[in-house]
């Protein structure tokens, strides 16, 4: 989604020229591309594809919606798997219209993830539970913080389900660090992102990640405390931002690789 | 601030007339009108002041700027004491420019408040360390939940320092329900402001307080915890809206009472 201007075709070369090795996906590019043709792409490239994004939105009261939300994540399920990707990211999806109900929101993530975690482990495919920030919690994802992601993700196996660390939706947090050691100990970081976060937020704050150096997030000390942890799996960049899709998404992915290796390698 | 287009003669004019009693004021309107006229007419209408708006940014490194902080803030505690209130409300500040050190910010904020507590005390003025969601941890307030503003009210006497529980900062947050019985407890509850959720933010995120009702918080159950951990004090509406401000002031002021009753009383 960094450089969403690119085709599949373009990524997959722009990433082979600068030497990276990993790639996360998006399912709305890799539809467009074809799944089956994107697999091929990638493997033939010498490419892994290091998560999948995304699946969730998963709060619903609607027995109708349940079921639907329910199959169309057993398909994310199912690309995730195809594509060869080991991660499907999810994030869990707001409060249905008209409610003020964060708790109950809460335990039909928890629901939904006991159907979706055995099917997904029977495909070799681990959920990761993304909290986003609290400034999302009413209209996109009411899993604000790594803790009550974890404490999700804890009711399952770890092989089942586990949490992505998104550094811009957990900085700000002080008891983060200590999250992140519990993850890690019980083998549940599934993914690690980075983002930086910049001022001012655009109106309706989605698309204001800040490319890598250009904020106020110490990206080095994350990265620090997830090693800590023990994870070892590749990092991905996701910047949604309206600045950079505006540029040549090749000058953009070189940018960031370069910003990556000064603020985070 | 939620009809910021009343003067402060209109404002107590229009409390009066709806049954009004407390009204929290901000010292810009306060410097306009002139505060000892203001201090009368508020007395002299038999309205009392809640709390005053707002000390604070306290973050600075450099040491003139320190210095500055710490004057202004010595001005709001009087301008308090003039008024008659007991509470000036704290907004922490943000990250100084190019800084990505939020645990040495906060530290400073804590060493103000050392200075500060004891003067405000002799004024018969507490201070309240109001956490601010944490989108604004960068750009305004780096102390973002109310376990951390707890963590910072706790290292001084609850007559100097304590905390201001707004729904719109806490609402997202499951551990606020406990973190507000540990700030009763102690007595460290000295103010409590109402405001709703709405979305989509606005660009910069500031004017985004939805009018009560309008949003996806439940501010009845936010009252009923602050009430059960045993704050008995008045209950501010604080809405910056661009919307709001765009009406009639008296209007707004009518709906806003008669949106407390429907919602939170």
């Amino acid at each position: 989604m960094t450089v969403r201007q690119l085709s599949v075709p373009e990524l997959v070369d722009a990433c082979g020229r600068l030497g990276v090795r990993h790639v996360g996906l998006w399912r709305e590019p890799v539809r467009s591309h074809g799944l089956e043709a994107t697999a091929k792409l990638v493997r033939d490239a010498g490419l892994a594809v290091s998560t999948l994004c995304r699946g969730g939105f998963l709060t619903a009261v609607d027995p109708g919606e349940r079921a639907g939300a329910l199959a169309d994540n057993r398909r994310a399920i199912d690309e995730a798997a195809t594509l060869g990707t080991d991660t499907l990211v999810l994030v869990s999806g707001g409060l249905p219209p008209g409610s003020r109900d964060l708790r109950g929101a809460r335990e039909r993530v928890a629901d939904a993830l006991a159907d979706l975690g055995p099917y997904a482990a029977s495909h070799g495919v681990r959920l990761a539970v993304e909290p986003l920030h609290p400034m999302f919690a009413a209209d996109r994802c009411v899993v604000s913080t790594l803790a009550q992601a974890l404490d999700l993700a804890e009711r399952f196996p770890a092989h089942q389900v586990g949490v992505a660390v998104d550094t811009y939706h957990v900085w700000w947090d002080d008891t983060a660090p200590a999250q992140i050691a519990r993850a890690g100990a019980a083998g549940r970081i599934h993914t690690f992102q980075l983002a930086d976060w910049t001022t001012p937020l655009p109106e309706g704050v989605l698309n204001g990640r800040g490319q890598l150096g250009d904020g106020s997030i110490d990206l080095r000390a994350w990265k620090d405390h997830v090693e800590a942890a023990g994870y070892t799996g590749p990092i991905e960049v996701e910047l949604f931002n309206d600045g950079l899709w505006a540029r040549d998404g090749r000058e953009v992915l070189a940018e960031t690789a370069s910003r990556f290796l000064e603020h985070a390698a």
